[in-house]
């Protein structure tokens, strides 16, 4: 497998940094990741635009337009000729002479096999949840030192995941966004201190289809009164959350509405592929 | 000049890591730094103290007792011969295949040039103010990625450093900490969300010899009524903050007592480097 690295396609086990980057230094950058199904980019316009806001944010400069950055995966792909797998590009902070300072990026653009079944019966998750606001939470930091550190007590408590809030108002999980289904059938997602996920976007697209979808303050006594609750990521798609903090989410078990759109979500996946393979 | 890098010391420019280490994909590490002076280990034991409570406290295994590390550190000072220094010990989450669990850590002991002069007239300096709680305000991790940030905000308001805050009391830099000194000559340093720097636990002891010296919550308006306020760290030892949000601290000039300090300050590090010194 190769690895794109400043400018340069490497063998993946030769694809090293200089112990100054900034990454290893102060854990100052950010990445993107998103999936490769039979050859096609996953939505990769909203991935490149959501990198370069990023790195726009965290006062890093770009590695290319996102053309340029288009033209160097496809090369990496055909380098590679994996048909599912998952993009990660990463962009540090550079070798900076200080150990402080930003200097120019090191850009990292690395592919790996994945390939994730097509069901459309949601996983079913039990949750814990903790106080904490991602410090920028707009911008894709790759700063996850509060949620790799909280996989202890997630293992400790038995939980698969846990949900960030914030004086009762939930956002988001470490990697993925957070929806909840009400009475009367509304989808909300919180609408502040959360990352605008991709997959989040696919599904507050669905609007006007037969939900009413909405991003909304959605607070502990929300979940209490709703019928569903799910996840999403652009690797688990939507997982159905059953259990959080011990307490069972409506009937605990996947809700008919959350398996409902994990079914829209894989046709739109379907027709993304075909519509993209056709381009080519 | 060389590196200790996992079991090995190697020369400096081909220190590198691979790019699964998980600083570089999730900013996930801890770390240590100390001076070195006419080859003695300023406060090393400190440093090496809470060097294992960060490990320990961010679930990485640590990489040997404090004996051990201590003989790695001088085995570098060996090979390095540089009497005046700074010594950065840093340990990541590893190569983690998941990308997200740590695992076996990196370790990495940088020595690098690093005289500072021995003023005991304090350096003026003006700052901001931003409201941001560390993380884990006890461990010293490496995410920096809010301090960096607000690297552009800094220059911006032409300020020196940004003193963090939470609902209006004041906690610590990105990388010193913060005392006051009240008309009735108290010295107030935070007492939460601060990390326990080396050079503040020097300041602390020298409690009962003049001085009164305690750890409380400090204010805003504490700040208001102060009649001196600096800060400490291990490079910067003290430095008088003449300016806050662009208002004056007590009559705008470095105070008596900041100076008395850092004079004392000097006095503690040559007794330390005399008394190590005949040690060996």
């Amino acid at each position: 497998m190769y690895v794109y690295l400043n400018d340069q396609f490497v063998e993946s086990e030769k694809a090293t940094l200089h112990i100054s980057d900034l990454a290893i230094q102060r854990g100052y950058g950010i990445f993107d990741f998103f999936r490769v199904r039979d050859h096609v980019l996953l939505y990769v316009d909203d991935h490149l635009d959501r990198f370069l806001i990023s790195a726009s944010i965290m006062h890093l400069t770009a590695p290319g337009t996102k053309e340029q950055l288009l033209c160097i995966i496809h090369d990496l792909l055909q380098k590679n000729s994996l048909p599912d797998s998952g993009i990660r590009m990463i962009l540090t902070g550079g070798y900076s002479p200080d150990a402080y300072q930003p200097v120019t990026p090191n850009f990292i653009v690395i592919q790996s096999p994945l390939v994730i079944a097509d069901s459309s019966v949601p996983k079913s998750i039990s949750i814990i949840t903790h106080e904490f606001v991602r410090d920028i939470p707009e911008a894709k930091t790759i700063n996850y030192t509060i949620g790799i550190w909280l996989l202890k007590k997630i293992k400790e408590q038995q939980a698969d995941d846990v949900l960030y809030h914030s004086n009762g108002i939930v956002t988001e999980f470490p990697r993925c966004n957070f929806f909840i289904v009400t009475q009367d059938n509304t989808i909300i997602t919180p609408d502040k201190n959360a990352l605008k996920g991709v997959t989040r976007k696919r599904i507050l697209e669905l609007v006007g289809s037969s939900f009413t979808i909405k991003e909304a303050p959605v607070t502990f006594d929300d979940i209490r009164e709703a019928k569903e609750a799910f996840l999403t990521s652009s690797t688990k798609r939507i997982q159905a959350i059953v259990k959080i903090d011990g307490q069972a989410v409506g009937n605990g078990i996947p809700g008919k509405i959350t398996s409902e759109l994990l079914h829209r979500l894989l046709e739109t996946e379907k027709e993304f592929v075909l519509l993209n393979k056709q381009k080519h």
